[in-house]
């Protein structure tokens, strides 16, 4: 049995296929082309998927389903994407376009929710029931598993988590309210407090970095500048880890969940990022007594691949997937 | 067949049985008197128990177990009170000493989740699956219910949801942090907005309602004040709510839970809180579009006894209670 995973996103699809070991045999991706009609786009997803599969010396028979990870809020149920800031889809029926190009069972699920997935079943947290995905990216996407499954809420809309307060009246954020924990602790996030910093001080190494233009900053450019040893890029740097671990102690007080894992670019970083966040975040969690063991943080492991993979196994039990 | 629940409280031990409709028609309470060493308390919650239950023409017989509700972290599959800061608790072997009293199975858990399982299941959230109790009180007693059980996370420690920082670098908060929920939206925190605006208004009417003794500042004195046309008043209960406002809309963020469930003192103002509580709430929470069904807040239904219910029933079966 192969599985089949389309990771929907705003500039590019990407889609792959998983060996019954879960891992990618093979994997591809086309331009999303966000401002067509969507019927163009599920048509390539559909392309992209029955090219994958030839390649792969594989039928659609060799799939059980296709799983799709999109941007936006899902209905799970009926296959439905309603609704999509990133690319301006309103009400799509995803499952039914799909099924017209290929008539095969379709999962439709958040993206976010797919990395969680990924890295609950298959990646850093897989070897835990509870566990929460954080993405560090232009926001933070979040993904709850609990029991080895997605918690979606009542509305499917949970894992919301960039979008909580941490600085009232603080960092306005794209979803309109101010100081949320996306606005500080983001990958944006981090290349804005970057870039001001930068102005701020005309002597960082920051502007040697990026050759003197500022908007070459990205989110490993602080990080850069401080293993230079330039005390800007590392007062940017503890201020970030600062914003991230007030937002992750927030999550282990709510959840307490076995383990937090650390996605998106700047997760890169590794122990430069984990070790000082640890040890912030130790100090900032609700103290429970006793020999109480206490939430590990890890990185992510199935880097770029978690949506399709996320996609891929959306129809599988856990269990299957746990025991392999 | 009938039910008893103790729940012990810094000031109180309070106790109560239920019938099979999970009414009580017994209940009693003794003086807790916490610095005492915990057999004596425990004797205490024993014969408290053993009373109400002569006085209901009962024996131990009939009842299946005892549920304790206990300020803290606990250990249930141990029956053990791991640390309280409440009350002076530390390892306490909760279950074995009781035992030693009344031979029956022991059920502990935190008394945050024992209201929120009363109100999951016989209170305001009894039609729905997943709900998260807010207790306004000293502090923000938080409860999460899940699939209609009680969600204590990998180290039994969850919930926790009044220690997630909403103003970073703000109000000092007992667990240590800064700019904790608790520090803003607790009736506690209320009580300390009323008395610093009084101090600022010497022509507020929060003086006149307390004969002059700003000691006498309650959580209601502020919403007194706003009934009675004090612009003071009305300013202090309009930015509590919005305190109030921006942790709710975290949870919903984060949760989409169908409901939340206000519980505490404060949540006697009924509609006069709800009401512009749920406007800024629409207004801060993330949108998901189309017709998705929003969480709907509502008050708590079990008053003062959601303690002694919610650890009456930790041993009875979600759909047993559902059901009837």
């Amino acid at each position: 049995m192969h599985y089949l995973g389309i990771d929907l996103g705003g500039t590019n699809i990407a889609a792959g296929i998983l060996d019954e070991n879960m891992k990618i045999i093979r994997k591809g991706s086309a331009p999303t082309g966000g401002d067509r009609h969507y019927s163009e786009i599920i048509r390539d997803m559909a392309q992209l998927s029955l090219k994958l599969l030839d390649e792969a010396g594989l039928t659609v028979k060799d799939i059980p389903y296709i799983g799709i990870g999109s941007p936006g809020t899902v209905d799970r149920e009926n296959g439905i994407l309603l609704y999509s800031n990133n690319i301006k889809f309103d009400c799509v029926p995803m499952r039914e376009e799909m099924q017209k190009l290929i008539p095969l069972p379709v999962y439709l699920e958040n993206d976010a929710n797919c990395a969680a997935l990924a890295e609950g079943l298959v990646g850093a947290a897989r070897d835990v029931e509870d566990s929460i995905t954080v993405t560090l990216g232009t926001g933070i996407g979040g993904g709850i598993i609990l029991g080895s499954r997605i918690y979606a809420g009542f509305n499917g809309m949970a894992g919301e988590i960039g979008h909580t307060v941490i600085g009232m009246g603080g960092e306005k954020c794209t979803c309109g309210r101010d100081g949320c924990w996306e606005a500080y602790a983001s990958a944006t996030a981090l290349i804005r407090q970057t870039r001001r910093a930068a102005m701020a001080d005309p002597t960082s190494a920051i502007h040697r970095l990026v050759q003197g233009n500022l908007d070459n900053i990205n989110a490993k450019t602080a990080f850069d500048a401080m293993r230079g040893g330039d005390p800007t890029g590392a007062k940017v740097v503890n201020q970030y880890i600062r914003y991230l671990a007030e937002g992750i102690a927030n999550m282990i007080n709510i959840f307490r969940p076995a383990k937090i894992v650390i996605g998106g670019g700047i997760s890169k970083e590794g122990e430069t990022l984990l070790q000082p966040l640890r040890e912030l975040v130790r100090e900032l969690t609700y103290f429970g007594g006793g020999d109480v063991q206490q939430t590990r943080i890890v990185c992510a492991q199935t880097g770029n691949d978690a949506g399709i993979i996320g996609a891929a196994i959306l129809g599988v039990a856990p269990e299957s997937v746990k025991n392999e």
